[in-house]
């Protein structure tokens, strides 16, 4: 049997001044990095030749697996998102339970193939946003939310996919922030042409991990973890990310490569985590939103305001959390 | 008075093996070329690094302008797309003749704010086709269609940047073939999240250049040329690409930017480009067969089939083609 963490690495992006940053291996205990300048200098080099930079990649993980003394000590502050530009941004929306506590809440019907016809939608992606990184709120009246989820990133993807053969193309594993502002969603989807300025940069967790790093709790195109969500220090949401994931990531992967190909570097994400049962809290405000209005009318949680800290983990069984926090402050002074 | 393609250039990428092709300057005869190698390896670290780098293509342009010996032969066919992949690909909907007749086709009303707020749609963008790459249609049912576009590339866009703000962000000038499976449409927007399926991978021009390689034909944020669609031999469409531009690429970057910043790379389209007269014709196909169903009550020209040879030019009033042809067959065969 396969050892949990044997062969698994952590990836990360540090600040260089440049716009790709600079790819680091990262010990299991976050805290410790080594370049892998040796190998690949930024993370989508490392996916642009995956079959090669792997095993120089490993061998980095290895040797900080074992030798304390290897790699300098790594300052959470310094990390960019692990690919903070990238060719695609594809967001799944995999949870049935929040499409239709958000649908209810804006009025409108689930789609009738809610469960055979996974919804995606395209994302910006030429800016993405650090795991630290403030959330610019330049206009309160937008309705600033979060959005946690989690993420793969894909290496090459032939047109005509099918979801049987994804699993190969699933490189790493991360979480994500899709920030949304709420109010500019109705008028953005009445014009038809999707989700467009109501989706401002998304920002993803300080570490891509290779699914084998998540040992056990990576099986059936899933992660089976725990997505905690913290709103200034209370817990809005610690819910579980297996078992209403509907639609696996190899699912979403044979439904976006119906009529095209995707090169490597391509995010997926899962849609915000959301379990029916509402002890677990949510992933986002306007479920609890949706959530006080059906049990008493109208929403009683206001949407996020400039000082709120935000803090998103994902957790295995023993508690650890092998992509680290996103950890973000809203702002609306002009960055 | 600034003399016509004084100091402009034209840009491409050569097929070398790698994902993002090597930089040639092209000579405005369209069938030499130099390699930018020595100041950038590829249209993206250009556009990276465009202050830095922009002086040593012009050095290259003008030397192709006054040595007839400089530089290599240029194969059409070993051309990529100018970026083969981009960070975004946001596409505008500036023409509002082709909105009214497309949402006409499908039975549907243009927006009521059409002339005020602009439709823009979010587009794949990690695997972008070369001008003369196959168009392969998997599924004749999908009801493959072109659309003859002008597109602009821009440097970095800060968010919240107005239209008044947005000239200097424009770097280069090409045009694209926005590829539509216009049966997969309907179903796709009725799921509320945009043109998802519908839209397989874009084909651009050979070439991508200055605006001041446009001379006079360049100003207001439009492009002021004709562009031509020829499906196996018969012009479809010779369009004026400037008086109809409802909205400028000025404006388009205004509104993209309103709630987040796009990094260099970034392509941004204008849509259909389509003119009231109707002698003028059309840039794809589903405007001649709204306009037949307006006329005679049913479409009598057909979706794109297996042989069909498309080509797709741009030309100013002196019959220079600066951008090269986009030049595609469709198959059927899996490639």
């Amino acid at each position: 049997m396969r050892a949990l963490y044997a062969s698994g690495m952590r990836l990360g992006t540090l600040r260089d001044g440049t716009r790709d940053g600079k790819l680091v291996v990262v010990a299991s205990s976050g805290d410790r990095a080594v370049s892998a300048a040796s190998v690949a200098p930024t993370l989508q080099f490392a996916l642009d030749t995956w079959e090669r930079a792997r095993p120089g990649l490993e061998e980095l993980a290895a040797r900080l697996a074992t030798d304390p003394a290897f790699g300098e000590p790594l300052d959470a502050a310094e990390l960019l998102a692990p690919l903070p530009r990238a060719y695609e941004w594809v967001d799944g929306s995999a949870y049935p339970n929040h499409v239709r506590l958000v649908r209810r809440a804006r009025g409108a019907e689930p789609p009738a193939d809610l469960l055979t016809n996974p919804l995606v939608y395209q994302g910006g992606s030429s800016v993405l946003l650090a795991p630290t990184a403030p959330l610019v709120l330049p206009d309160a009246a937008w309705g600033l939310d979060f959005e946690a989820e989690v993420a793969v990133i894909l290496g090459d993807v032939k047109e005509g996919t099918r979801a049987s053969e994804a699993e190969s193309a699933v490189r790493l594993v991360l979480i994500a922030n899709d920030v949304t502002y709420r109010e500019l969603v109705p008028a953005e989807l009445a014009k038809g042409f999707g989700f467009f300025q109501a989706k401002p940069a998304t920002a993803f967790s300080p570490f891509a991990v290779t699914p084998d790093e998540l040992g056990n709790a990576w099986h059936d195109g899933r992660v089976f973890m725990r997505l905690r969500s913290t709103l200034n220090g209370e817990v809005l949401g610690d819910v579980e990310t297996g078992p209403e994931m509907h639609f696996s990531f190899f699912d979403l992967v044979g439904h976006i490569a119906k009529t095209r190909a995707f090169a490597p570097g391509t995010i997926l994400g899962s849609g915000t985590v959301s379990n029916a049962a509402r002890e677990r809290g949510v992933s986002c405000l306007v479920e609890r939103r949706a959530l006080e209005t059906i049990e008493r009318g109208a929403p009683a949680t206001a949407y996020l305001k400039s000082g709120d800290r935000l803090r998103i983990e994902l957790f295995d069984e023993s508690g650890r959390s092998p992509c680290g926090a996103i950890e973000q402050v809203v702002t609306n002074a002009t960055l």
